[in-house]
């Protein structure tokens, strides 16, 4: 089953999420059941169904391409294919795609009344706009691949890169600042993919052009909106902030040499992932003394303002910023979501200042969003500098915590008519009261070939508020009848009155 | 004509009307210029630069990755990368992304109209889903490639296949007829690739469960108010309809084998787009008799139903399936949009029915959409057949045939609020004020540290509603200055009553 991925056991946990609107499935369709409906075509492969239980920890080991007999239009028996979407993907069907919609438009929402314009990227970007050096996560899970033109290229594992080699291209064409959001797929390739996703959306929103931190106060009014309109409080959710200078103030204290600085940041990202002693280590091997080492571990802990202006002084810049977006949240009114949080430092390369990331107050859950100040990130790409900042809000954690508040949306079909001919014959003169109530704007289902009692059941199943069906008697009279499924009111109506 | 619309030159006047609001770059920077601003820091490099005039017919020659000192925070130099998204694909600035936005929206209220679920699929597929041996374009334009884990995947070329797949995951637990929509991106990759693009959005819409040809009158009705919608009428454009089922039956006259049906349909595609000699060498090559090529061509002419019928008899399905279209059409009220067009045949494989596609009626642009029945797809997949037809409906032919008609819309951006604060030490007053709108679900531009002559004509820029002007003396009296753009009216408010 080369190509085909095998989903196992960790399905298990991961699918109750994703599919929290669907309606419960037999749990056996909702296994990868290779071979179910049409097994008895296809006994010879019952062999490497049974071993799908264990094939979580193997699944890098290529497997031999398990000879379909290629689709086309001649063959006569063909195995059924693997009906998964490829590892670590999903497929949409209606119920997953209804609560997609719905939470991308909160997002676009949020954008708007923030006055942000939507942009997008190619989700196929070239491989050299994500490799840095510094050892992030990001850039070793690269789902990268060469072309047929022998371009080294990417499934895009973040959005920024793309955006800034964006603003660079349009240049001073563009009135700064720009304030643009985007939700956009975003893909990594691990290894090992326990129970983790290949791909997910990301909402972003991003300011280029404002130094100062009154644009990450803008961000943070935003992830606020979003929360407060999802229902979410600053009971259930968090945000905590810090800012990079933080560090570099501290590695300005023991020496450190400047060119080490975003190495470092990404190193200490992983406090509380690995041991403190595997940090530590990292540190040590990249070039810190083990007294900055001490010094670092000490500082991050702090989740006062007040310490830590102690420990590095009233003058440096991470105080300023940090104090300013603090005033700044009083008078936006989100005090309540935001604390102050040393050990925040965010696992990309490219922050330079302020960085912050929402979490929830239970610990249950990863970062539900992240976020921080880039200036330095357009000359890495051989243009001048433009201050920056923007985060990024995965489709995942969200939902996650949605759902475990119990603030996920009922979200079922809706469709204004349905049109039903209780005759065969009838089948023009129903498409032609369907075509009518379509061209002013109705949604209408236009149903035939099947029993009236299945119609009723459906009306109810896809939300309808009317029936009308198309009758040879009423027809004779120029008229059609009209169930209102609210109120069961039913009259009849003339064809060229119906609205 | 494959599932995606050539660009060929006219990409050249397609670029104009995709950056429609843009001001004009420089051409040098519109293409891929690799060393272009930052050449003096890379001398090295500048004999590639001298050769980019012509790399749009390179393309294909593997380049030497051109030494990037990687991006990371102890760079000094940087020489500038590629600001071009990679070639054939597209970045989206406000200006872009609104028309696409705004298209979509089309997409999805007619989708809406006719009370189609949306659903979506991975971009990223198994190559074994697209692997069909007719000789279509689509397959021979793959963008496939192994991915870490061995494993032969594609960046989908079509949406059809993903949708039969999930539909036989669904299984039974799902109730027919399913009525999904998509919008969603697909790839080629080719060798020659002047001016064309290797990505595209394509709408689709699929009616599964449904064997007669009411369904595909379903699809037409969607089209037809789309175009519609769109202020196109059927003077600019037309829908062409035919069988494959015509040629089944030339087939059979002149026993041609069944099996042979799928590469003949893609074969016989080609007519009018590479000479009739060529085409009727290959269909010989295929094994299809010369008298019988000599039939096919001669029926693929008519475009007459009654000269049809006199060749192929009146008993045939072809005849029955075209004559209940047309009759449909009538009821549904678009009869003066089609035509019967027996050379319509489409490029994929799978269609075994009714197949059309719609066209400008001056004949400048390729197919605007294409699409048909194809009741045979899920058993290539090695499930049980269920009948389906659809359509696809790029993004790209459509924007061309709006624009040659004037139709395209002027879409500019929309903000109700512009809040100002007069004197910097206000910003934390304007914050307030901004979010405070914002919580009513007011668009709200917060601007800082511009002078008020910049403010006005971004207000206009952006379309702005009001100004909201946050100046010391009215603060201290608890209000604020509000001018209504449109009236030039002006008048303080109190702050607590401003909405």
């Amino acid at each position: 089953m080369s190509a085909f991925p095998v989903l196992h056991h960790h399905l298990l946990f991961l699918r109750p999420r994703l599919h929290l609107s669907l309606r419960p499935f037999s749990p056996r369709l909702r296994r990868p059941v290779f071979f179910s409906a049409a097994s008895v075509q296809c006994s010879s492969a019952s062999s490497s169904s049974s071993s799908t239980a264990s094939r979580d920890d193997i699944d890098e080991v290529a497997e031999p391409p398990g000879v379909p007999s290629p689709p086309g239009s001649g063959r006569e028996t063909q195995q059924l294919i693997d009906v998964n979407p490829p590892r670590g993907t999903r497929d949409f069907p209606p119920e997953d795609m209804r609560l997609r919609n719905w939470l991308f438009q909160q997002f676009r929402e949020v954008s708007r009344i923030l006055s942000f314009e939507e942009v997008d990227f190619p989700v196929l970007e070239s491989e050299a706009l994500f490799i840095r050096k510094a050892g992030e996560e990001i850039t070793q899970q690269l789902y990268n691949f060469e072309d047929k033109g022998g371009r080294r290229v990417v499934l895009r594992p973040e959005i920024t890169p793309s955006l800034a080699r964006l603003v660079i291209k349009q240049g001073k064409s563009v009135s700064l600042p720009l304030k643009w959001f985007t939700i956009g797929q975003c893909w990594r390739y691990e290894r090992m993919t326990r129970g983790r996703r290949r791909e997910h959306y990301q909402w972003n929103m991003d300011i280029i052009g404002v130094p100062r931190v009154r644009a990450e106060a803008e961000l943070v009014n935003a992830i606020v909106l979003l929360f407060e309109r999802l229902g979410i409080t600053s009971s259930d959710v968090g945000i905590r902030v810090s800012s990079r200078k933080v560090l570099q103030a501290v590695l300005q204290m023991y020496a450190i040499p400047e060119r080490l600085f975003a190495e470092v940041c990404v190193i200490v990202d992983k406090l509380g992932k690995i041991t403190n002693e595997e940090v530590e280590k990292e540190l040590i091997i990249a070039g810190v003394t083990s007294e900055a080492v001490k010094g670092i571990v000490e500082v991050l802990s702090l989740t006062s303002l007040d310490k830590l202006e102690a420990v590095l002084g009233s003058d440096v810049e991470a105080i300023a910023d940090l104090k300013k977006l603090f005033s700044l949240a009083e008078h936006y009114g989100y005090s309540q979501w935001i604390t102050f949080d040393a050990s925040i430092v965010r696992g990309l390369a490219y922050y330079t200042g302020i960085v912050f990331e929402a979490f929830d107050r239970e610990g249950k859950l990863r970062a539900i969003c992240g976020g921080g100040r880039y200036d330095r990130l357009l000359s890495t790409f051989g243009s001048d500098d433009i201050p920056a900042c923007g985060f990024g809000f995965g489709d995942a954690v969200i939902v996650e915590l949605l759902k475990e508040k119990g603030l996920l949306p009922d979200l079922g079909r809706q469709v204004d008519d349905i049109v039903f001919p209780l005759d065969e014959e009838l089948e023009g003169q129903a498409s032609m009261v369907a075509s009518t109530l379509r061209r002013k704007g109705h949604s209408v289902d236009l149903v035939e070939e099947k029993r009236l009692k299945w119609v009723f059941k459906h009306a109810e199943r896809v939300n309808a508020s009317r029936l009308i069906l198309v009758g040879n008697s009423e027809w004779q009279r120029g008229m059609v009848r009209v169930k209102v499924l609210s109120t069961r009111e039913e009259y009849e109506t003339k064809i060229d009155e119906l609205n």
